[in-house]
């Protein structure tokens, strides 16, 4: 099984004007760091270099897993709705953080394990009502997976006729961090002992039950692993997972930088890119802050470094412009380019 | 010599308080890493757990350095008064970025070897034209050192009737991260091989003209070096770096936030910090970008970092509040806290 899908490529020439025209400005070449490598990127992704960023969407989605039930979070499942409740009242480290960064928070159940409200700010695309246990078995069929997928990427394209110019990923889900790590362990063979974190704060006996579940789960579901892509998300995934897989997939195939904001989500980008038949990610974190909270919150926080970017590849004054003498002699290699 | 100085002392209770918040919002005890660390830091500086954060001023100050004659950058000096007409412009990377953080830029020329034109957005407080090459002798005297001190100083208590929450740093001048190298290297005793960089981008072989010149100015200015840091700073600094002393000192004692750039500020820090005897700075960085422009651009782009650290602390909603279930069992200790 697969997912149709057309990642939209680079646009070479405007990564290179956006080059040509940073090395013209009034900086010495690079000293701008990743803030230069970010401004060409974007201009990379988008073929502007001067990409409009004002709207910016944070999809923080949510589901519950079968694995929780087997101690591997210092949180109780039910957290999971409780948590959604409080991203529709808006006192999340999520709700305050994309005010702050002047970002919407688009909040869908993708498999919460309860009842939640129906009120329009909650988007229920409920697939089940949580996976099954990936420590004996799938987490959910393949045509579940790929539902989860379909809805991921309809969140994008609706979101698109309000106003989509970034697109931030983020998840909910009590035990999530298990089911991510067990999905990056199959796509890299990556060991769990490399892989398993404490994700919200297990103690040591947690640690060493989420690394034995990621194991068992990786043995019990080895034949569905060897398929595919998709089947190693149906298999050890989640439905958030899933979910964020078609929020990815829809942004870069629709132009739109797409801002990965951690763990899950950096799971369900490696699931994308095996489906798109990427090479690699290519990625390096922007930001370094010990953050491990997820919803979106490290996606949203980066969106200034966006910004400053597109500010600085557009607003800066050229040596020309500003009659600022450039290198003596003959230009030679900077430490960075 | 010595320069007065009272550096407030962190306000502990405030901290303490700012703590026991974050540990009541809903989110794992430390999950936000270092933007929770930030928000006690930023409670402890202010005495508040609301600290005011809007009127945000980088002061980027310019002067010029005799070592720039000796092949240290890759830049000629006349570049330092080249830029600071830049910077009246509004064309320079630190105009771009502090627009993009709110931020207010104040250009003072501590000491450039030019005539600068007398506008009112140009701060003249020129102690001399450049310093002496610091490979030969002092770079300046004490009392040059203690008069750029002082403007600086004032610089900062200029800006509180503009409103002034937080100070950032900058600097401007060719030649000025063999002069920073020099005051690191005579303050902590590392050896130039470990703290001088290639600056702007300088060749291999400016590289070791530039661990060369350093070596050099240690030798010759040793007895100042021995008597303390102010005669340090006159010995081997630089004019804005004098000036950035000052500004730091000044904030410090205003308990006003300040954040600073880089390296050139990082000198000035150090030398603030012995003047205040505070035995380290226990700093650690917030963003690592791979910047090497100063101008404060590094400090600019860290504001939101602080924005969102108060945000999270005053606007998140507790667990009580949310109705959000804490871990279970026993508080358990988690991997950050």
């Amino acid at each position: 099984m697969s997912i149709h899908t057309t990642i939209a490529p680079l646009d070479r020439a405007a990564m290179e004007r956006a080059k040509a025209r940073q090395d013209q400005l009034t900086k010495p070449a690079g000293s701008l760091g990743r803030l230069e490598e970010l401004s060409i990127k974007l201009a990379g992704i988008t073929g502007r270099l001067d990409p409009r960023l004002k709207d910016r969407v944070v999809f923080t989605l949510a589901a519950d897993h079968g694995v929780a039930a087997e101690g591997v979070s210092a949180y109780p499942p039910e957290v999971t709705p409780q948590m959604v409740l409080n991203f529709l009242r808006g006192g999340a480290a999520i709700n305050v953080l994309a005010k702050a960064a002047g970002a919407r928070v688009v909040i869908a159940d993708l498999g919460v394990d309860a009842d939640l409200p129906d009120r329009p700010d909650l988007r229920a695309l409920k697939v089940r009502r949580g996976t099954a246990s990936i420590t004996r078995g799938p987490a959910m069929t393949l045509n579940e997976a790929q539902t989860a997928v379909e809805h991921g990427r309809r969140l994008v394209a609706g979101e698109v006729g309000r106003g989509l110019d970034v697109v931030l990923t983020g998840d909910m889900g009590i035990g999530n961090t298990t089911s991510a790590a067990a999905v990056i362990c199959a796509l890299t063979g990556l060991d769990p002992a490399e892989v398993v974190g404490r994700g919200t704060g297990v103690d040591d006996a947690g640690l060493e039950r989420k690394r034995d579940a990621v194991r068992r789960a990786l043995e019990v579901n080895a034949s569905s692993i060897a398929k595919g892509p998709l089947e190693t998300l149906a298999a050890v995934g989640g439905l958030e997972i899933a979910g964020l897989v078609g929020v990815i997939l829809e942004g870069a195939s629709r132009r739109l930088p797409v801002v990965i904001d951690g763990f899950i989500s950096g799971a369900a980008a490696l699931v994308s890119a095996h489906i798109a038949v990427l090479k690699e990610l290519e990625l390096d974190p922007l930001l370094d802050l010990s953050l491990r909270l997820g919803e979106g919150t490290g996606a949203v926080l980066s969106l200034f470094l966006l910004d400053a970017a597109v500010a600085v590849l557009n607003q800066m004054a050229t040596f020309d412009q500003a009659g600022v003498s450039q290198r003596e002699g003959l230009i030679i290699e900077s430490t960075t380019e």
